[in-house]
């Protein structure tokens, strides 16, 4: 069960498209309040009569004609609403994240989830900080609303599915064989691989797992699991990246891939 | 002139070399203090004897050794050093961006010249908020840290050119005819092109020159005015991305083009 609307943030003008919950919507007509009738006033600044761009979190994309609005605080729009779009197809990209720091990760979920992720697996490793596991951020509560921030950026509804993984060992031995045969390919980023992206995409690929380390990177003791589990590990050359880098611009690369093979 | 040795930021533990100024190193020794000087005793927690990763701005990367060092405040550590090494060739991308916000601006500085960029021509454009041209990010003495820090990540030294352009049309009809010869490709990002990258890079290219536009895009006279200058569009898919996310996601397409055809 996703809880959305109680989410207290100031209204962004990076949200096009503004997400609601299938509860919200009663007999085609929604309510909104707070920061997204907020962001309808202040920032679309739009009218009675005027359509907004709007999408079921988890569902079809659609548009509302704006039916009655308070422009003043206690916000308030009152929307008819129709449905009618499927959300865009996700890039077939699964992320494996050694935790990040709490600050890092909200910036990865909301950049990454922009550009279309299935499920993050997030797992420990020997160089995340035993505190990152305390932080607030894993709570779904907490971490949704940069999920949906990330997808209202994009456009999209569906929201990425979000694993973690407290035990690394278990992670990669037990969960990694339940998993891996849906996916034609399991990569991870390793600066003293020789194996470059373009040779390890030859042919059109199915789903891939892209994993990518701490800050300091993966130990040999994880790099010989990986390997032992799978995983073929490349490089993108000797610059040193910080993690939310690497993950935006390696999910670059491998779409470049994917849509020169496609 | 850069000038490195009073900025104050906090020590960070992404410094994976500590850069200085060629003025700073007197007949093979260096003495840092301040954020440098605490980076070391508090990060890095360095003895006298041990080595650290150094770099000379805009010249050769090397090491030092430590030879006295005070860990209380004020910091001070006394280093000889060898500066032996070239620094890593450069990516052949140059990037044009639309002013963004100062904020966004700051993440792309350092983030971009992680990745390696190396010249940014920023210009106004239809959609840039004037009030952005005041900020004070747009002084060398203060976007030179964000660049800093970023080569500081990637262990590079050479820092990006950057070339400010208040007025969009002189710069695009009289400035770029100018600079146009030397690169072999110039793209611009756009939504509405059906171009994609590796239609574009058919063979290895020269350098590149990387255009990405505003929050909300290049408006119609602006893409007209690229395609008149010998631009090419080119689209990532219909997902709306934030520009830092953008510039960091594009550089990656592309690198990942010109190490398939390099």
């Amino acid at each position: 069960m996703i809880f959305y609307g109680g989410i207290n943030i100031q209204p962004r003008n990076d949200m096009n498209v503004i997400l609601v919950d299938v509860n919200e919507v009663i007999e085609s007509k929604l309510v909104l309040s707070e920061h997204r009738a907020k962001h309808i006033v202040k920032v679309l600044k739009s009218d009675i009569g005027d359509t907004v761009k709007l999408g079921i979190i988890n569902g079809n994309l659609g548009e509302g004609t704006i039916i009655s609005i308070n422009r003043k605080y206690p916000f308030c729009v009152e929307i008819d609403t129709v449905f009618d779009l499927l959300p865009p197809i996700k890039p077939q990209i699964d992320l494996l994240l050694a935790l990040p720091r709490p600050i890092m990760l909200k910036r990865i979920f909301s950049q990454a989830a922009s550009l279309g992720v299935g499920t993050f697996h997030i797992t420990n490793a020997n160089r995340v900080e035993k505190s990152f596991w305390e932080a607030g951020l894993l709570q779904p509560n907490e971490y949704m609303q940069h999920l949906v921030q990330g997808l209202e950026q994009a456009v999209d509804t569906v929201v990425p599915n979000v694993v973690f993984h407290r035990r690394f060992k278990p992670f990669v031995e037990d969960y990694i064989p339940q998993i891996s045969e849906k996916y034609s390919h399991l990569v991870f980023a390793h600066p003293d691989s020789q194996q470059r992206l373009h040779n390890i995409f030859m042919t059109q690929p199915g789903k891939i797992l892209l994993a990518i380390g701490p800050e300091g990177g993966w130990v040999d003791f994880e790099v010989e699991k990986f390997q032992e589990y799978g995983f073929c590990g490349f490089t993108i050359g000797g610059r040193i990246l910080k993690v939310d880098t690497a993950v935006i611009n390696i999910h670059g690369r491998i779409m470049a891939e994917l849509e020169r093979l496609g």
